[in-house]
């Protein structure tokens, strides 16, 4: 499985069109795509330029197809002048199995 | 619903114990509270001490219950010297129903 969190900031001036771009494409992909796990985008209510997209997909493969999609690339193309900062990153679900390679990471870097 | 996403700086001492004492809170309050929609705990890949969880609760009711739990005052207690920094993030889901609020806010904030 491929966990992402995407940190987003969007233009103000840009948000409501940016949020309905992202919303068509984020649907598109659940329903469209059977690797696409879950991309669920929220906003911060305190700041809601500041998007935030938890994306889960069910491999390597299932991402590389989910980037050469048209929904995908509409929403790439049409939202690219909009983002002010884009920071994507990786995480691993906390469970028994991932445990290890935690640790393994921690001694490495200490 | 309420959605948050809990921002934590975990002390490398501390993690191995940490992720545990998480790991079983987590589990417990979605097994045992039916309005605890979603505590989903994961790690930053890069950096593992940096901790996210994206929590979706049913309702008001369901989040302040879940305070009163024995596995959440446990895990509370017991990691409290362990959290380097923690934030909380207010978040909405982007969705037709919760846009008109986003727009409103920005309105005001300008």
């Amino acid at each position: 499985m491929i966990i992402r969190i995407s940190e987003i900031e969007i233009d103000s001036a840009d948000l409501e069109e940016y949020i309905s771009i992202l919303k068509e494409e984020s649907e598109a992909s659940v329903r469209l795509e059977p690797g696409v796990i879950s991309i669920y985008p929220m906003y911060q209510k305190e700041n809601p330029t500041q998007i935030r997209i938890l994306e889960i997909y069910k491999d390597k493969e299932a991402y590389d197809s989910h980037l050469e999609t048209p929904h995908f690339k509409h929403y790439k193309t049409t939202t690219l002048k909009m983002v002010k900062s884009l920071k994507l990153l990786d995480m691993e679900a906390i469970d028994e199995e991932s445990m290890p390679a935690i640790f393994e990471k921690l001694s490495e870097n200490e």
